[in-house]
C-alpha cells in the first residue's frame, strides 16, 4: 500500500528554541475514501506564530492544542487526488488545516476551494490566515482613521507587511517596527512605510518620538518586547492597540509584564485582543474586504519558502530569531 | 466688604502622603455678580480619587491639571444666593465643579439644578460622580450580561459599592475585593455582594479561585495593587476589563507594571479605560438609567463627611490608607 510521511507532536515545548525531540516524523498508508470524503495532496503548507500557542499545554487558550501523538496543526494548499465528496472533485484546488503531512483526508468541514488564478505562495501569504488576520484586525479592530497614525511591530512578518500597507492605502502614517536593516529597507522602500524602526536599538524612544511626531493613535501588536512599553508611552488620548500576537513571549518561561494601566486611564485607551478562530465566520467578508486592495497592485508581500516536510520544524525557529524574510512557507 | 476662605493648589504631589504644604489657604473677598452669573454657596463638597490626577503635572492626561496657584479642583453642591442669570434664581440648589470654597462665581457652563428632594450627602454619593462613573463604566464600557460573573476592586468606595449593587441588580454574581474585614461584612451583608475579598490576604489566588468558580467575565478596577495580576490570571474568553481608577498608583514614583498581554490574545479580552469628562454631554441619559435602582430601593451607600474646608487636605489621603467608610464629603 503507498504511503506518505507525517509530523506528530509527541513533547510540548518548554521554552527556548524548538528541537526535533518534540516530533516523532512518521509513515502512514494512504486511507481509503469514504463516501463523503476526499483526498488532498498537499503542495504546500503555512508556519505561522500562532503554532506555539497550538503546541502549548494551555487549556485556556482560544483553541485546544494539538493533542501528543496526533499530527501538528497547520494550513495549507492543495490538489484533491480522489473524492467521493459531491461538492469537491480531482483537481481542484483547495486551502484548509491539512496539518503536516503530505496527504488529508477531509469531509469537507473548513476546506475552500481556490479559484484565484495565482500561485500557492501568494494565496498562503496573503488570502489565507494572514491577510484575513490583517484585515480583521486593522479594520475591524482597530477602526484606522484617515490622518492617524499606526505602529506595526513584527512589520516585515506575514501579517504587519499586510497591515501597514493597508493603512497606508488608508491614508494613515505608518511606523513599522522590525529587527535587521535589510527589512527596514524592505518596508520603507518597498512597501512604501513612512519610517521603519528597529527593536534592538538603544535610543528606541528618541527614534518613536522623531518617526510619530504627533504620537501613536493606533498600535498593532505582534511581538511584544521592551519596545512594548516605549510605543504604549506615546499613544494619544482614545489610541487602541490591537493585540495579534507576541511572539517574544511564546518560548518565555515567564511573560514579561505589561505596561502599567495608569496611560490607560488618562489617555481613555482600548487594548483589545483576537484570535482567527472567532471569526472564521467571517472569513467571505474578510476576503471581500482584502482583494480590491490586492487588485489594486497595494499589497505587495514576499515568501520565504522551505524545501520539505521535515524542514518545518527548524523553519519555526525562524520566528524566534527573526531571519525569515517574508512568509513562512513548506514547499512538499 | 465680605470674605470667604479658598485653598489655592501650590505644589504638585510628588510621592507619598500629601501634606499641607502643596496648599495655601487664602481669604477671597466675595465677587461681584455681573449680568449671566450668579453666585453659590457651597454647603457639601466631595473628594473623589481623580483629584491625584488632576494635580499631577502630566499634561497628556484626560484634562489638564490644576494651574498652580488656582483652587483645587472639586465638586460639590449648594445654594444660589445671588443672581444675574436668566436661568438662576436665589435658592436653587445646583451642583458642578466648584472647587475647594466656600463661595462658588457661575456663569452657568457645567452647573446643574438638583430637584430630586433628597440630602446633599445623598446626591453627592449617588446622583453625582459616583453615580454617573458607575452607571458609565459598568454599562456602556463594560456591557455586563445576566449570569456573568463581576469582581470590582474599591468595592466598598464610592464608585465601586454601586458598580456592584447595579450588577447584583442585574443578575450577575458579584465579588468585592477591600481593605478590611468591616468593608467586607458592609459589602455582603448590607449591599449583597455574593463574596468579598481582603487585598491584603497571603492567599488572594485560592479565594478568587473559590469566590469566582466559574472564572471572571468582568473586572471593574479602581484599586490597581498586587490582586490586579491576580484577577486577571482568572478573566474568561471574551473578558471585559474596565479600568477607572488606580488608586495604589497615584502617589507611586513609578507605577505597577501590568499583567502580560499573553492573555489577551488567548483570551480575546478587553481592557478599556474611561473617564467622566468624556461623558458630561450624557449626564442626561446616565442620571435616567441610574434612577430606577435608585427609586427601587436597590443603591445603597453610606458617607463619611469631614467637617470644614480645611479637613479635605488630610481628607484626601483617606483615599490610600482606605481609611475612608463610604463616599467622602467636606461640609463646609
Amino acid at each position: 500500500m503507498a504511503t506518505f510521511t507525517a509530523i506528530n507532536l509527541i513533547k510540548r515545548p518548554t521554552g527556548g528554541p524548538l528541537d526535533s525531540s518534540l516530533f516523532e516524523v512518521v509513515k502512514k498508508t494512504i486511507p481509503t475514501v469514504e463516501a463523503g470524503q476526499f483526498l488532498v495532496k498537499q503542495q504546500h503548507m503555512s508556519l505561522d506564530p500562532a503554532m506555539f500557542g497550538w503546541m502549548s499545554a494551555d487549556m485556556n487558550s482560544y483553541i485546544p492544542p494539538v493533542a501528543l501523538g496526533d499530527v501538528m496543526r497547520s494550513s495549507g494548499i492543495g490538489e484533491v487526488t480522489m473524492s467521493h465528496h459531491p461538492d469537491f472533485e480531482v483537481g481542484d484546488r483547495v486551502t484548509g488545516m491539512m496539518g503536516w503531512q503530505e496527504y488529508f483526508l477531509s469531509d469537507g468541514q473548513g476546506v475552500n476551494k481556490v479559484t484565484a488564478p495565482l500561485p500557492n505562495e501568494n494565496i498562503l501569504s496573503v488570502f489565507a490566515l494572514p491577510g484575513l488576520t490583517a484585515v480583521q484586525g486593522l479594520f475591524n479592530v482597530g477602526k484606522p482613521k484617515k490622518g492617524e497614525t499606526l505602529i506595526v511591530t513584527g512589520a516585515a512578518g506575514s501579517v504587519g507587511s499586510i497591515v501597514g500597507q493597508l493603512a497606508k492605502a488608508e491614508g494613515l502614517r505608518v511606523i513599522g517596527v522590525v529587527g535587521n536593516q535589510e527589512k527596514a529597507d524592505w518596508i520603507v522602500n518597498e512597501l512604501g512605510f513612512d519610517a521603519a524602526i528597529n527593536y534592538k536599538s538603544d535610543d528606541l524612544d528618541a527614534q518613536l518620538a522623531k518617526a510619530a511626531p504627533d504620537g501613536i493613535d493606533l498600535f498593532f501588536e505582534n511581538t511584544g518586547g521592551p519596545i512594548q512599553h516605549f510605543i504604549f508611552d506615546r499613544i494619544n488620548a482614545h489610541g487602541r492597540v490591537v493585540v495579534c500576537g507576541l511572539i517574544s513571549a511564546y518560548d518565555a518561561d515567564v511573560p514579561d509584564l505589561g505596561p502599567s494601566w495608569l496611560n490607560i486611564i488618562k489617555r481613555r485607551i482600548t487594548i483589545q485582543g483576537f484570535t482567527m478562530p472567532d471569526h472564521f465566520h467571517q472569513v467571505p467578508e474578510l476576503l471581500e474586504k482584502l482583494t480590491p486592495y490586492v487588485m489594486a497592485g497595494q499589497i505587495k508581500h514576499r515568501s520565504h519558502v522551505l524545501q520539505g516536510l521535515e524542514s518545518a520544524i527548524e523553519g519555526l525557529n525562524l520566528f524566534s530569531t527573526g531571519e525569515n524574510k517574508g512568509k513562512l512557507i513548506v514547499q512538499l
